[in-house]
């Protein structure tokens, strides 16, 4: 009853639909939270909305926590939370971890600690360490009493690996089995489960203290005659395999590089541990490009659409703090020039052509590298030829565009020697452009730093302040 | 032979590492594309040259054509074309498929017609369509001659649907199975096979017009008793399938939201003609994501970052234009305020940072909307509710940092009415920014346009521009 719904988004956003019309003729969220009642409309109302509140009920019932998890995030606060409260509590811990985590908090702070702890108490151990951080410490306290030695040590196991580890990521269902029997003892030992792990493609082979022998995908347990041994069909050789220490987003890259669906995780002595599947990679490769966008555009996190103003004035304040005093040093740089300024005007209106144009040349490059850095596709000895090409370009756009926007100077200002300055300026500035944009994230990545860590903003300052500085700079010499 | 390198990107960069070492440290490619021998030293180098082109060849031979794929794509253009005359010829076919849009066109070119159909041949009907906008059309004639009626169909299939439709991504590979047999036939008709199509997580149950009737999961014909029917196991309620012509983003969403393997691709009819399987979804998000953030940075598409100077230059030539155009538009705003400026020459500095601010704030809110929209969770009636917050954030931030900007100008002009003339210009222009932010992606998506295209450019000159007017207006108005 629970089922995925059927063709996808379409069906999705009908219901989304459904759910907010309905909210919003029936005055449902005010009254419910005013809870007025007493003169015959009221009771007219209440019956109405006793109606309504049932087949609410009754839709989300069918729906499946993914997709309550996204309406969820889709509804305004009050109307969320009176969604909220109708979901069946079964589901809630599902629907926790799949709301983004800017909406959970918002969802939690609505419930007691009971209904928390029932929450917590349907999840599996690698669930529970991943909403862990989000619940209070002695509900986490209460149900870790709850569950028996084993589970409590792979949640705290799972709890103890930083956020981008492949130990963060790992969960611990899986069928393991031993090499020295055959086929059919599998299959016997497989129909004595009341169902397998979520994506298992494929059986660990391990020996008596739990060591990786081999891998037996389901596909040869299924093709293969249930007389051969599992040593004779499984594999053994180049098995790819994950520490907990791993990095997760290069399991991820593995992931998408070879097509995987599971993969054993072991320890030092190649002791298998746990698992990861393509599902959690799945997440983490969307996680992974979102923070990417959210933090080229100065955001901090992801934020819930429909957060109170001062939480979102927090998630942006850091990026537009670092601009003013960027844009405050191009404005003393400006400053350093206000007697040229003040004799020839036109500078003033020509300068943020050139600080513009070098702005953009610089992101263009710099992203090319960090992602080329980050596929592991450039290492420092390329310098000399990245920044040869690069200055290449560089060259040819400011000739070209350079020569365009000088030949229109001339005409607008009928100065040519204006013009030759635009040139000049401009073809300096994306040569400082190309510059910085190879070097910068070449030179965080040999210090060991993250190469794509606000080097959009470097740059973007060093072009205004630099382009102001050339244009302003060649004109004060060649001009007045 | 040709497995997956064992402990994933640390293994495969040792190995890049070594190519790259060994091609540099022997001259191997200058030589080997000149080829002038005759001398003794030259005869010494050949025989170096050869023992390093069979160690060379006998390490590519053992790597994962997606791994060797990441290593071309790594190497500068002479060293690439080296390496990949070396690779075994079998695995042409697939490195052609893995290496990145930007790269294949110079991996292609350096084929002749028997290569380049040989590889073709090695591909699977999907795959063949997946590569055949790239091969010569005379090839692709040849090779589809070569298949039978069936496979011909197949890729006319695949080929005929837009990119990003899920008929653009399906493949043909798939086991189907009757309902009214039991599990036991089930069991001994899949032994028959020599392999199972990738990423093979259930059976497709259909009737005799190959209707799709139900699914059955691998897992429940291993824990169910064989004597059972597969009508009584399949799953035939609520099942998730796609038609070809559904998008392929929505599809890869719905993969992402039910943790899906696989999933079979219907028509009208509901007559099962394909499936998709997650290891294309998760190709899909990474390249989706990737161009989001290309595209951000004003790069038209991914970039081979050994690409001659002109490629890189036409790749980045569209932006710079439109760049140039907002840029001087903004420029002619000064202009009309020149005389204002040649008054007060302090203006000139100021003026960016009031611009800055407001391309800054509106480009976080952008990001925000425009994420909300594509992820479904906004609808046009949102747009007041919205419109409030945004409004909010801004009138707080233009107080904050505009009070702050204000207090600095007046101690540094000594001028507590062009302070005060700053507060108003960088509020204003939030707010102008925070408007722009929430109307322009809801206005193109109720216009049915794509609401990220083109967003961030659009909403940077309207701010410049903007900027520029609201502040040097205000101060022509007041202070002048």
């Amino acid at each position: 009853m629970t089922e995925p719904t059927p063709r996808d988004s379409d069906v999705l956003q009908r219901h989304l639909r459904d759910i907010r019309e309905l909210l919003s003729r029936q005055r449902l969220v005010e009254d419910l939270m005013h809870r007025q009642h007493g003169s015959h409309q009221d009771l007219v109302d209440s019956i109405t909305h006793r109606q309504t509140i049932g087949w609410l009920r009754r839709k989300l019932d069918r729906l499946h926590p993914a997709d309550i998890a996204h309406i969820l995030e889709a509804l305004p606060r009050d109307q969320r939370r009176l969604v909220w409260d109708l979901v069946r509590s079964d589901k809630d811990g599902e629907i926790l971890l799949e709301v983004s985590d800017a909406v959970r908090p918002s969802l939690i702070e609505t419930m007691d600690s009971n209904e928390i702890r029932a929450a917590a108490e349907s999840l599996d151990a690698d669930e529970l360490a991943d909403l862990a951080p989000d619940l209070p410490p002695e509900v986490v306290e209460d149900v870790l009493e709850t569950l028996d030695q084993e589970e409590r040590e792979h949640v705290r196991a799972a709890m103890s690996y930083p956020e981008d580890t492949v130990g963060a990521l790992m969960d611990f269902d899986m069928v393991t089995v031993r090499e020295d029997v055959t086929l059919e003892v599998v299959l016997r030992y497989l129909r004595r489960f009341e169902e397998l792990p979520d994506h298992t493609d494929k059986l660990f082979v391990v020996d008596r203290e739990e060591r990786l022998r081999g891998i037996l995908t389901l596909e040869s347990l299924l093709i293969n005659d249930p007389e051969r041994l599992v040593s004779e069909v499984m594999k053994s050789r180049s098995l790819v395999t994950f520490a907990p220490e791993d990095d997760a987003d290069e399991a991820a890259a593995a992931f998408e590089r070879y097509d995987l669906i599971s993969v054993p995780v072991v320890d030092g002595e190649r002791r298998v541990i746990a698992r990861v599947t393509v599902a959690d990679m799945v997440d983490r490769i969307r996680e992974e490009s979102e923070a990417e966008i959210l933090s080229q555009a100065g955001l901090r996190e992801e934020e819930d659409i429909f957060a109170p103003i001062m939480r979102s004035v927090r998630n942006r304040w850091a990026w537009l703090a670092i601009n003013l005093v960027t844009a405050f040093v191009a404005s003393r740089v400006i400053g350093l020039f206000e007697d040229s300024i003040a004799q020839l005007v036109a500078l003033a209106a020509l300068m943020p052509i050139v600080a513009g144009i070098g702005g953009n040349a610089g992101n263009q490059t710099i992203t090319m590298i960090v992602r080329a850095i980050a596929m592991g596709q450039v290492e420092p000895s390329a310098v000399w030829r990245l920044l040869g090409k690069e200055v290449g370009v560089a060259l040819i756009n400011g000739v070209v565009w350079g020569g365009v926007i000088g030949a229109v100077v001339w005409g607008l200002y009928g100065n040519p020697a204006l013009g030759a300055v635009m040139i000049g300026a401009m073809t300096l500035n994306l040569l400082l452009a190309a510059t910085a944009g190879v070097l910068i994230p070449l030179m965080r990545q040999r210090f060991g730093r993250d190469p794509a860590l606000g080097g959009s903003v470097m740059i973007t300052a060093l072009t205004d302040s630099g382009g102001f500085f050339i244009f302003l700079g060649l004109a004060t010499l060649f001009l007045l």
